[in-house]
């Protein structure tokens, strides 16, 4: 039974569901981006987002995917023959490192196993066996390709103790769900996208960029133009503008967002993501599904499971036509390996209860294993507690 | 008085009003683009943009703003050292200039008076003056910051009879209103934004690429990643989708549009844009307003007037504060001196009959000149004799 479309549950890592109230938002009557209108709406933006992004600083916004603000992040700092360590513990660590490389860094790949965090004391081992000055250290905070949560602040502390590099964080699936401190974390750099926990379609880019970060952009000599960040800050700084057109419709939805998110409160928006986690977790546990990643460095935005035998393989399926919900396969070396789930952005745990409870129907059609309502259950109890 | 706002008419070059059809469309349900549904929407897109931008090929389409369109052009066809031609007609010729310079191309700019367009021959003897190999070609075919077309067709010939250079073109603010044909007129890429024309929201880059370039931007080496786009052409051969998330939800509304396009049908559409373009000249005329393009070279997008007295300097910020109406001022080295009418993309001759009327009524209240009717009268003349 194929259901009514607009009832359909994406649970994917991104792009996730928009809010009606964002939609309409964003269809608010166009606005030239030269207008008396317009640096209202982008520093009503720009300076909400600050608190999401635990900066001192209005964020940037670039009108591009989230790759577009890693390459921001990448090619504003980076110049040819730099030294620079990428963490890669999945996809988009990769991607970071392909990036460096095509600015023509010299990339240190600090490979840790997909489905694991890096932990501090391996980075710490890691600068050491190096033994070179860096430019930059890069991390994904949550890894969207396995839905793990490296540990940021540690990991920021060992780049502060240990190297004059500076810290570039890619926050793309988790920031707007998960606590930050750029200035107390020693984070230089942190970028998001618009499509994940920021309930907003794809097509902005998120930058932001502590003083140290801002010194070293405005001396980089890379070859660049669209990204170049210098331009953005200084069409704020001066006018509350963008020096390119920027995507107007989204920002009327971003600044939808962030009141969305002060209304609820952002502490609040964090813990709801930390219940919606460990619901689903629980959950999946009582119907015996294997997690990838472990209970303490799993993402509260996404929930990756293992699909090691025919019926978790053919779950991914079954949910998309049985049950109108949506989820992900694996990326890249996990591909066929894995399922992703994401919760994150404009999603409660009534969903959580909606996917886990299809999950048992779809176990009980495809392979006969009766655990009905157990899921179910054991994430009601979570809910009940917390 | 104020008048409602929803009721605000948007006559800037862009970004132009946004039809309330793909208002809807683009708040569809937001899907996964990595889902069985996106590569139907991007292909349904990608070819149906194929007439608008007269190319043989699917159009490319990138999250990004027209800049990151003219930064594609040219960051995937330069190497450092390159040389080539820019002939700058205005603000967004000297953009593509700069554009070329910051990826390490020898710059020939063929300076031309802005409010002229560049005449084939003057082109012609700037090649024959130079007497170097040229790597590409660049113009843009409506200048933004003028609006004034340049024959692109007979640049286009002197293009490949006189070099074996790429002609490269910035179709942002006229493409969707205007004809081309890029194999027959010579043109290997060509590129344009969403909220011109396309009547979108900005933040979508197009790009149209023949095989020569296609040839080309397989070798380049420049550093780029995220607007490779050969990251782009091989994402879409092989699965119909885009190496990055896309902008989904103005992937939805430029799909919309397209329909919008088929159903006046494309040849109605471009001769309503040159009677849009003759209704404004006529009337601004028997206003006695002097304009600053001939009418040959002139834009069926947008008409500027010269400012050069206190009635016509005032007409701006009497227009929006007394009559809704919004009109973009001049740029760079024509601030203070022009005022831009953009009449293009979701724009009827009723809008045009407004305008002229609500500047007939600013100029009495300004100068006491008594005109009323006069331009719209002419404009209806047009109207009726088209």
């Amino acid at each position: 039974m194929r259901m009514l479309m607009d009832q359909h549950l994406l649970l994917t890592p991104g792009p996730t569901p928009v809010p009606d109230r964002v939609k309409y938002a964003m269809n608010a009557p166009m606005i030239g981006h030269r207008s008396k209108e317009f640096p209202l709406l982008l520093e009503d933006a720009a300076k909400q987002l600050m608190p999401v992004f635990g900066s001192k600083t209005p964020i940037a916004i670039i009108a591009g995917s989230g790759t577009a603000a890693l390459e921001a992040a990448a090619a504003n700092i980076i110049e040819s023959e730099d030294s620079v360590i990428v963490i890669v513990t999945g996809a988009f660590g990769e991607r970071f490192a392909q990036i460096c490389e095509a600015f023509g860094a010299n990339v240190h790949r600090l490979e840790i196993e997909w489905g694991k965090a890096c932990a501090p004391e391996v980075l710490e081992q890691y600068i050491d066996r190096l033994g070179i000055s860096l430019k930059a250290v890069f991390s994904t905070y949550c890894e969207t390709s396995t839905g793990v949560l490296n540990p940021i602040q540690a990991l920021g502390s060992v780049v502060k103790t240990k190297t004059d590099a500076l810290f570039i964080v890619d926050g793309v699936s988790c920031i707007g769900a998960v606590p930050v401190d750029m200035e107390g974390w020693h984070i230089d750099i942190l970028v998001s996208g618009s499509q994940k926990a920021l309930m907003l379609p794809p097509g902005l880019a998120f930058i932001a960029a502590g003083d140290a970060a801002r010194k070293q952009i405005s001396k980089t000599k890379s070859s660049r133009f669209y990204l170049d960040l210098n331009r953005y800050f200084s069409s704020y700084e001066t006018e509350h503008s963008t020096p390119f057109t920027p995507a107007v419709s989204l920002i009327f939805g971003a600044r939808e967002v962030c009141r969305m998110i002060q209304e609820e409160g952002f502490e609040n928006v964090i813990n709801r993501h930390l219940l919606l986690k460990n619901m689903m977790r629980e959950g999946l546990k009582a119907l015996e599904i294997p997690l990838l990643a472990e209970d303490d460095s799993a993402s509260p935005t996404i929930t990756s499971i293992k699909t090691m035998d025919d019926t978790t393989r053919q779950l991914k399926s079954f949910l998309e036509n049985h049950y109108s919900i949506s989820l992900a396969g694996g990326q890249k070396r996990l591909k066929g390996q894995i399922m992703r789930i994401g919760h994150m952005g404009y999603c409660t745990p009534h969903q959580i209860l909606t996917a886990l409870s299809s999950i048992e129907m779809a176990l009980y059609k495809i392979s006969g294993k009766d655990l009905l309502g157990k899921g179910v259950a054991k994430a009601q109890e979570v809910w009940i507690h917390a």
